[in-house]
């Protein structure tokens, strides 16, 4: 009874990760030790902790381009405050794009000037503001590449000489672009990298040490980079589970290779969304994801039905977030083509019946 | 193979631990879906949350009585700094034990007046400071309860009127102490609690909100309080094996049956040292610690030997920090007495062929 995992984060793993995951619990390396009961200073985990470092800045393309990744815990909300803690002392701009850039801009604010340079507020978010304009004069400009609740995704990442700081939890590893463009990325694991836990920060090391206040030392960017990520002890598990999924990755072709089948995925179900007219997606098509697809039943008598089939279809977590409503499957990279599929089929099967 | 794991953390967990913990991964509650892929928010998460925070309130016996406990991610070295942000308006006290209680001070003069009350220092912190008095003053005064580096443990919590905040990583639910008279304890769990990535604190509510700063949502026990430890995604994985450790302690007669075998466990080893002189003690006698026991060969030309008897005897994790240097044997609350003979058996073996 295989389960259609359409969560939108924590999200789907590759199966193969699951299974190494688990038996690295049980016994890593053959040590006759779990994962978890072993020194974070041993040599099997410092291992463990520089390949995914590595892997990161491989797939990424970001190596000798004077990047470090961090391995960190706290989320992308802990991002929120550090990215300002570390960098803002003028002036910051954001881009708002929902409820998680809308969460950056206000933490930035307690550190100085954070203004919203556009927003797409007025239409719940359903689009991403464009022909806004960048002053030179800002410290960073933070954008979200993909709005995880709203479904939509910034296509174009814009040509600023400004540092370009970006929350890209919900779409790294899944598309090439150039990540070169960004001083600062970061991404909770818990959609395309990993299980909950730890979270990916990638920095232009050189965009550092530009504020005159005093920066604690667990929220001070410098440290982790000087300790490489074990100023204290990391979250094991999930920097462990993380190098998995980036291996996986790799051995599957990497960005380039996943992007084409995530586009063909994202094609497939927007594709059966627009031809059938008891669904209406809520993304302007030009924005639209490639990881969270947003729809909705334009009559909303069918629910119980379609909420039936797809119960009955093993597909789990399709429920849209409350301040969208409706449905949002979530495609990320570990999701494979036969689900979208059985999703596809129930919508027709949808169709058929009524 | 069974090794004998004397790791200081991450540390040995209970075997039942590990085995539910791997088959969680693989498939959590029956549901054909793995703990690490469902959403935090679904009911089998928003339970094992529930039952993590409720075991150790109750563990701790402290129910009904004011506290709150969360799950927050960071480890000990981000509660350095949130005590401080959340606590510390004019003036803020700390006993010295040792490396952490160090980096706990430092920090908090990030935000305040902090000041060390009394220190070991002068003795490589081979003993705890007793007889100092604590100025009534204080918004708090901080005690670090066990000194996993240096083997040491406060056997008499202080009696004062000013709040107590305590780092607890190293020997909370290990041995019978009155918990409520703490305003705030924390802990990371990687010691006795569970795996690397994720921190418990236990906070008295009404200690709160007395600083006039603004501090950062994710830094603000408040929002985690409102939040019950889902603000954002919580380290699910990390939270669900404490949970398991947390249930493994209740069925096996909670602290006070716990404490028993810790003693025990301590008192044989202390006596293996003290009764052969090819070893001695580094810690102050009436300061060991039931967690960490620290010792060193009296002559160090038997060094290459006693490693390769421990070796060769599959013992792991017992060597000291570099700080300290020697041996340090973690005989945490999963470690059996049977490994502990494993180890005493090694130092006596040596006494016989020297």
């Amino acid at each position: 009874m295989k389960k259609h995992n359409f969560s939108a984060g924590p999200s789907i793993l590759p199966k193969s990760v699951i299974e190494k995951s688990a038996k690295g619990i049980l016994n890593i390396n053959n040590s006759n030790l779990s994962l978890i009961e072993i020194s974070h200073r041993s040599k099997d985990f410092v291992e463990i902790m520089d390949n995914a470092t590595s892997l990161a800045l491989e797939l990424l393309n970001l190596q000798n381009k004077g990047y470090k990744a961090l391995f960190l815990q706290g989320g992308a909300s802990m991002q929120f405050l550090m990215t300002a803690y570390n960098l803002l002392e003028n002036k910051a701009g954001y881009l708002n794009t929902g409820v998680w850039s809308t969460k950056a801009l206000k933490e930035a604010k307690l550190f100085g000037e954070a203004v919203e340079i556009a927003s797409s507020k007025d239409k719940n978010f359903n689009y991403i503001p464009k022909g806004y304009s960048i002053d030179s004069d800002l410290d960073y400009f933070h954008i979200t590449t993909n709005n995880t609740i709203f479904g939509t995704q910034i296509k174009e990442i814009p040509d600023t000489s400004v540092n370009l700081v970006c929350d890209m939890s919900s779409d790294i590893f899944s598309r090439d672009i150039d990540f070169s463009k960004f001083g600062l990325i970061y991404a909770g694991a818990q959609k395309n990298m990993g299980p909950a836990g730890t979270t990916l920060v990638i920095i232009k090391e050189d965009i550092l040490g530009k504020v005159s206040r005093v920066i604690p030392s667990m929220l001070d960017y410098r440290t982790h980079i000087e300790k490489e990520s074990m100023f204290n002890t990391p979250p094991v598990f999930a920097v462990y589970t993380s190098m998995l999924t980036l291996e996986w990755l790799k051995q599957n072709g990497g960005i380039k290779s996943i992007e084409k089948k995530n586009i063909q995925k994202s094609n497939f179900l927007y594709n059966a969304i627009d031809s059938n007219e008891l669904f209406s997606g809520f993304a302007k098509k030009e924005d639209r994801s490639l990881m969270n697809v947003t729809f909705n039943l334009t009559n909303q008598e069918h629910k119980e039905h379609f909420d039936k089939l797809c119960n009955d279809a093993n597909i789990n977590g399709v429920n849209g977030h409350r301040s969208v409503g409706g449905y949002r499957a979530s495609i990320y990279n570990a999701l494979d083509l036969n689900s979208v599929n059985v999703l596809i089929e129930v919508m027709n099967e949808l169709k058929r019946i009524i």
